[in-house]
């Protein structure tokens, strides 16, 4: 078996292979309706499928968009993920996907293969200093979207970004209003922007109510052994806690984990709070009380946005930041 | 700021356009050494990138390979699409992914675009009634790999699987060890083959043990809302029921959320199962009891296979078959 061509659809059709191109390209003012619904039948009839490849070369254009992230097993990467590819499908465009492992070598290959692919914009999750990476794409005019992550060094770049900081006080205050006093957090690591406008947040609301005590500060990475080892240390502190603000869902599942296993109950002994709403936050028993932040939203937005961008669209506000939302659940 | 071109080079380096160009393809038989090493530091220095486009127009490669699967936010395809997507970019190739959510229209669609943009390989699991979209990739010449879902009417076609009915024998038999004789099946959807090898596996168990009754099976999506209906039915149901069998391991996540809820305690009064081993079934407490896929390693081979496809090389197995094995934890 043999793709079908437009030389075989011009044979079958018995035109030239430039009328069949014209009439496929819609370049058929000259070409009689006869022939020309003869020739779309027969395409169809043939399954004929245009070659991108060469209409690309011309129009530069790849009608592909690439997405740098940390993980696609992470849920909150997979969430965006999937709002990212179901928007850019509606738009006409395909999602080439990279993991970095927040890894700066992987990071910059992947940056380096989607510019030489010719990608017609990259969303992308930073993985820590992506100084280099973002040079890069700036250097070959690739349009570029970051979303979640934010970079101090790039605050004037296009981005997609939650109100991290005001997140963090909602959840503070929520606590504050249970009767909580000692509350303790679970910061993300140092190398991430989020993880500091996180901590900025627990800090502010702490002081606001004058119950700050940094031996209450833990870290962790974001992810669920990051959770179980900086509850661990937690435990270990003796420090006394009655609630428990993780950076992020992920952590303090991992967290809740350790809680239980030590049989501590949640939410009498200790109140958890997360930070994403991923989806299996719902999943477990009790379930996680959380700061959400609009995931799916997000990710649609950034695709709106990189192909906007793309197709040289006015953009009224190169920074879109969403508002997260306290969700009370079985945890607190 | 603009792309750096092979003409940019060629200026700085006072040579001809296609000399660089011999020198970056490496045509260079004829050129001095010199001259060469000149044009290959400009090329670095001004963070050259190589136009793909271009030399897959003359190759007839796009280095790209699409991924159609049902939803990136299921933990199981997420598995498997990292492991492809490592193995890929490993191998030099990118990875296109598309959420197909189970529609057929959605996957026929997403399988034109795939075509259309000459990627030079799929990796397919399958949504259900596939039948259209496999003539599509084999009427245009387009090597393909089935992943998970088998599909009968396609036993020929290169495949990576699971021994499913087999997996599920190892299910039962370990609970019937333990005593177990009231074990109730969720099966997933008809539509898809898995489901009905996994229904096999549970049919041919509890017959050996003379202990079939038809009367627990239940049926579910499968998903988590899936798995909490067919729960809830089975508790309508009134039949005694000492353990449950569920299909993969995110209805089983579901079934046990309602168990908790009714205040059933796991495993002491129902002993539970699931199918698969992602990660996040040990994340709840207690651990999920599973048969394992080695999911990792079936995305990894699907892709050796199909790049092996694209370059010709000796197949000496055009089906994959990978043992389960059973992981034993709390909920058992």
């Amino acid at each position: 078996m043999k793709k079908v061509t437009m030389l075989d659809i011009a044979q079958k059709a018995g035109v030239s292979k430039a009328t069949v191109s014209m009439v496929l390209n819609k370049r058929d003012g000259n070409i009689s309706e006869e022939t020309k619904s003869r020739i779309l039948a027969l395409a169809k009839e043939m399954k004929y499928i245009p070659n991108h490849l060469a209409r690309s070369l011309s129009t530069k254009k790849t009608d592909t968009i690439g997405i740098v992230l940390p993980d696609i097993t992470n849920p909150f990467f997979a969430s965006i993920a999937r709002a990212i590819e179901d928007r850019a499908s509606y738009l006409g465009y395909n999602v080439i996907f990279c993991n970095t492992d927040n890894e700066i070598n992987k990071e910059q290959k992947y940056i380096k293969v989607l510019i030489s692919k010719l990608v017609d914009g990259v969303i992308f999750i930073s993985g820590g200093e992506s100084s280099v990476s973002i040079e890069m794409l700036k250097n070959n005019n690739i349009p570029f979207v970051l979303v979640d992550r934010y970079i101090d060094s790039y605050r004037e770049a296009y981005g997609v970004y939650c109100l991290n900081k005001n997140g963090v006080i909602q959840g503070i205050d929520y606590l504050y209003s249970k009767g909580k006093r000692n509350i303790a957090f679970v910061k993300g690591p140092d190398t991430l922007e989020i993880s500091n406008q996180r901590l900025e947040g627990y800090k502010n609301a702490m002081n606001k109510y004058n119950i700050y005590n940094e031996n209450l500060i833990f870290k962790g990475a974001f992810n669920i052994e990051g959770g179980m080892k900086s509850t661990k240390l937690m435990l270990e502190s003796n420090e006394k806690i009655d609630a428990v603000f993780y950076s992020n869902d992920i952590m303090a599942l991992g967290g809740i984990k350790v809680l239980k296993r030590r049989g501590i109950s949640i939410p009498e002994e200790i109140s958890i709070i997360g930070f994403d709403n991923i989806h299996i936050s719902q999943v477990i028993e009790p379930e996680l009380t959380t700061i959400a932040q609009p995931i799916y939203e997000m990710g649609r937005e950034s695709c709106n946005l990189l192909i906007d961008i793309i197709n040289s669209k006015f953009i009224p506000n190169k920074q879109i930041y969403f508002e997260t939302h306290l969700i009370i659940r079985g945890t607190t």
